[in-house]
């Protein structure tokens, strides 16, 4: 009967697109508002589509090469067949998403700047409904290409259990790749139109932010569609995917040696907890509505009242799917599972109070800006950096709670404490079904601010828009902080997943092993050198937008005056041109330094580096994540008032600070996430090259 | 024979004090110019003294506590008696270096001023003759320290060798602790003083820098003293002991299986290396010196070519001086302490072409800031992490050189390898005399700059003080990463040391025990929790600073037109209290950490702490060193003439920068050498209370 447990993660993958694609039937029935509205956002979304076009083609190259590197290692023997196949559906699947989400995303911005003209209710029920076929869409593929390949593997090629999670956790490695180029890519172009639009809009010329003579404006909320949606959603994807898969594989391997239970259960466990989380998050967003005269403060309880109903409820029945599948002497795998879901909910909530103008940090820090952007500056950097021990202890006590939980009664059994730590991030994503839609509707209510301001709206809509914005930075700072979370016990999964793939006892882990030791500090390096890669990419195509809306302001006559168009396509094509020029570098970076250290200095050296990354990658983007954060609001708190308020010499150099964090939340920060899942995945699948190649 | 090899680094202690002495009574026999020159060198010497005075009472405090707990675990039977005590000598010489530092550098700024009025080689000779006291008195009572605990526990207390460098090993904590200190609380200091003085001095009243009319401008001087000086000296200071006392102990763990050499011979190595190194630095000082009309280019060269023929002669001796101490056949640990010496000269290298406006880096910095501060902040952040690459992999590179080599014939004996680590660090130091003294020469030449300026000097003379004190920020560049490097390279062998403290085969180190992993987490988060809490302290007191200034200039009437005087030991009292008060809770976090750590989740969770804080704290040093560094120089750059020069919006952005440098290269950095370090020190005193108490 076992065998069949993964039809019910099918189903859920089914249901969970089905739900999508009613949700996107729902926005699409409503009016996209008057035919200037339309034509905006025509614009936006003709501007997205072709960017990700362009960035699947460049991406496809990238996978036709290593699509060829992994067939000449399977046909050498270092690799099973399946394993070059699954990397591409990975992949496939993984810009699939992103593109979907994109594509919803763009069609709903005027659909919800019309709906918000009618009521903040309407406004918010329309995003929400965006962001939630988004986030249905990456559960429901993730799953789908799960389900699928393992069906196959077992009842098609008929390869043993341990073989299929092998194949499995190699697809994830399709997915984590996708996702760097996405996340990259799409942050370079987002931050390069945002700061390039702001520099010379808001800084030179004096207009308002989404001011239609702002020739970079169209390609800013373009940013936002294949940045913060599509980007997001490749990333999610990869997180939702690489957690499950590498949960199954430990799995099978923790319950080797235990007799009592069939180690196909255990390779269940994860895939049906993903599959209630499906079930639970959708009835969590029949809870997300408001009355029409609601405040930010109930909006915001709108969608806590969805997130935490969801949660709860796969709190208590994932103890009675371990029941039923495990037997209830495996109770401590169920408490693994929990300390995984409230780790995610106490970093949410962390990140918000070290990021929202509504606690004393960011106060604090909009205070800073009274002695000037220096002052703004190094505080904005000390709040980022203290903000990161706090993470690191709920991540840490996650870790040893999740590991010394699961082996109780089977103590010494580290791969059960392992398999544990793997489920414990399966847990903190389980609710990734309406976390992401919570987290999704935030650039739809962004470009409908911007489509209400070109279109020329009534005010009202406007200040509607952005109230629902305002709340989209708030649930996307706990998003950002669930992403990193559920980032780094991926890894840690991950990297046992890799340890399990070489041969036993050959190997030492040691920190006293002096390759495992400098693996370790080139790995906690590589953080730092992408996020200086990657910062170097935004300033390099910001610099380049400088120039391309100077020219236009200079060389368009009538322009200021709104007697001419400005060229958005110029914008939008450049913007394009160096993001995907600029995404290569970094990305060939991530994908190549573990198989250079793995061939160099041995198989020892790459969990050094695995370790080494995924400690200070994380630690990095939560200080990036929340300095952006906290600069960010800290500006909205001064526009809203305080300190001089608008104009004030507190407002410009908090302006300067939310230029500095655009790229740091935005860009580096979640772009670290991918990173080190992708070494992990990365080492995974060239394990077999370092074991053959390497002297150590 | 053996036994009295240590007599021999005895003896160097006592000729390294000997030439500081000289030095030093050349200095003194130099004319201090004018009353008001003597009387502002004697402002600034009386402000320092005090500061100090009141520092080391608070610090005595710190190690009265300590000393009874050590005396409480000593009576437990989980140290020696010695212990405690070797805490006390380490801590005590340790603040005797940094007061001796301070007291020469506070009476040479005076002379080198006057030394410049008489031309530039002159003033090159005092400020340098006044380093080198600094220098050598560093090598002198580090050597002195070592060499007489050695003998004594060797001929008095008969202890058998194992017992004595582990007790040696202890008095490494006291000196860190001590450096610590200094370090926190110097940095703090000065650039409160600094950032204050120029806050409100530069940007708000518009005075040139150094203008007697700011009443910070005593106390900015003062802070180059205690910081530069005095915490730079308790800093190396303890970086040198701990280099080699952690070599002896590893020395005698290495040699224990190999019959064919007695391992006190091990233990003689690096103290004679550090012995021959006192020679030829002190040979090295006397090619320092340039005809007068020298231009920077001959000056820096003047400065290195002392440093290099030291390098070189240290280079050739230290092969005779392994031959003749452990025979032919150990050629490999030769080719180790090379390892080391050649990593510190290629780290100096790099550290100034990341930041010297020579290079290319710094140049295209300065030119970020024609899009604005925003773009120049990024573009600082990004410089900073992406030269971390470089010193990451020139250590890994040391570090597997060091030990492979080292192993040459003894393949497999690991302790052996970790020995040959930790004498690359002690070769790497073995030039501190000379180095050293080209760092500590900065501050001075930076000092009579300001009392050139106070005391309305002929402006030629600023011009040659100011090429002195340039030359200084290059070699304060080098010496930055030199301290970096050599922090690294000895906290991997303080690692190791610990280990070997610990009972054999009872704990595992791999990388896949979830206490290693969780306290490499924490590790790793802490140099950023750490460099966050001294960021906020600069900041807190630098905002006392600016009130206090903003007061007088408000308050005393007729000083803005020189015609009263400013309040110059107010600010200077307040700046004390300020840094004293902030550089407690950074230091006890660096000390309770490991403790904490070690009794709740055991000794291998301690080995996670230090590798993780090693790593991340080791990049993170470079990073905010480098882009400090290079922010200084951008704006120096400018300030020279590129993109407008001084007063235009570049230069604006450019002095934004180098103010968020400020702490960030001479307080965070820093102060992670010693953390990284201390945490292992500490962890090293108080394994025996790990092993007793923790569950793990």
């Amino acid at each position: 009967m076992e065998q069949y447990l993964v039809l019910l993660s099918l189903a859920a993958a089914v249901v969970a697109l089905l739900f999508a694609l009613g949700q996107s039937r729902k926005v699409l029935k409503f009016s996209e508002g008057n035919q200037l509205m339309a034509k905006i956002s025509a614009s936006i979304r003709a501007g997205a589509q072709a960017f990700l076009r362009r960035q699947y083609r460049i991406v496809s190259v990238f996978f036709a090469i290593m699509f060829v590197i992994l067939m000449i290692m399977a046909i050498c023997g270092l690799l099973t067949y399946f394993v070059p196949f699954a990397f591409l559906t990975g992949g496939f699947f993984s810009g699939l998403s992103g593109f979907i989400g994109m594509s919803i995303a763009t069609r709903a911005n005027a659909r919800t700047a019309q709906a918000a003209s009618e009521g903040l209710n309407r406004g918010l029920r329309i995003a929400f409904s965006a962001g939630s076929v988004m986030g249905f869409t990456v559960v429901g593929l993730g799953l789908l290409d799960i389900s699928i390949w393992y069906l196959l593997l077992q009842f098609v090629f008929k390869l043993p259990l341990e073989q299929i999670t092998g194949a499995m956790i190699t697809f994830g490695m399709g997915a984590s790749s996708m996702a760097l180029f996405a996340r990259v890519g799409g942050g370079i172009f987002t931050k390069a139109a945002d700061v390039g639009a702001d520099l010379v809009g808001k800084v030179e010329a004096g207009i308002p932010e989404d001011d239609p003579r702002n020739p970079a404006v169209i390609a800013d909320n373009v940013g936002d569609n294949v940045g913060d949606v599509a980007g997001m959603g490749a990333d999610l994807y990869e997180s939702y995917v690489g957690s499950i898969v590498s949960s199954c594989a430990l799995g099978v391997a923790a319950f080797k040696n235990i007799s009592a239970v069939e180690n196909i259960r255990a390779v269940a466990i994860p895939l049906i907890l993903a599959a209630i989380g499906v079930v639970f998050s959708i009835i969590g967003t029949f809870l997300v509505r408001t009355k029409e005269n609601a405040d930010q403060r109930t909006l915001l309880k709108a969608l806590r009242r969805g997130t935490n109903t969801s949660a709860i409820l796969i709190a208590v029945l994932s103890f009675f799917v371990v029941w039923a599948i495990l037997g209830i002497e495996f109770y401590g795998i169920y408490l693994a599972i929990l300390c995984g879901l409230l780790a995610g909910v106490l970093i949410g909530f962390f990140t918000e109070y070290f990021t929202s103008d509504t606690y004393k940090p960011t106060k604090h820090l909009a205070s800073t800006s009274t002695t000037g952007t220096a002052t703004l500056m190094i505080g904005g950097i000390s709040l980022g950096m203290m903000s990161t021990i706090v993470p690191t202890v709920i991540v840490s006590a996650s870790v040893i709670g999740a590991y010394f939980l699961s082996t109780i009664g089977y103590s010494g059994n580290s791969q059960l404490g392992l398999y544990g730590i793997a489920l414990s991030a399966v847990g903190m994503l389980s609710t990734l079904g309406i976390t992401l839609s919570t987290d999704a509707y935030g650039p739809v209510a962004d470009n409908a601010g911007g489509i209400a301001q070109m279109a020329g709206l009534d005010p009202v809509v406007r200040q509607r828009t952005d109230a629902l914005d305002s709340l989209g930075n708030t649930t996307a700072a706990t998003g950002k902080g669930f992403a990193i979370g559920s980032a780094a016990l991926t890894a840690l999964a991950l990297i046992a997943s890799f340890v399990e793939k070489l041969p036993e006892g050959q190997y030492t882990f040691s920190l006293m092993n002096p390759n495992v030791l400098v693996g370790l500090f080139i790995g906690a390096c590589l953080p730092f050198v992408f996020s200086a890669l990657t910062m170097k990419s935004v300033g390099r195509a910001a610099q380049s937008v400088v120039e391309e809306v100077r020219r236009q302001f200079r060389e368009i006559t009538g322009l200021m005056d709104g007697k001419a168009d400005a060229d958005y396509a110029k914008c939008v094509d450049l913007c394009a041109k160096a993001s995907l020029k600029e995404m290569i570098i970094p990305s060939l970076t991530a994908i190549l330094t573990p198989i250079i250290i793995g061939v160099v200095l041995g198989a020892s050296a790459v969990v050094g580096l695995l370790a080494g990354a995924t400690a200070s990658g994380f630690i990095l983007a939560i200080f990036m994540a929340n300095s952006g954060g906290a600069w960010d609001n800290a500006k909205k708190y001064i526009e809203s008032g305080a300190h001089g308020g608008k104009g004030s010499d507190c407002h410009k150099a908090a302006v300067v600070g939310d230029t500095v964090g655009d790229p740091f939340k935005d860009t580096s920060g979640p772009s670290i996430n991918i990173l080190i899942k992708l070494l992990s995945m990365v080492s995974i699948v060239f394990s077999g090259l370092f074991i053959a190649v390497s002297l150590f």
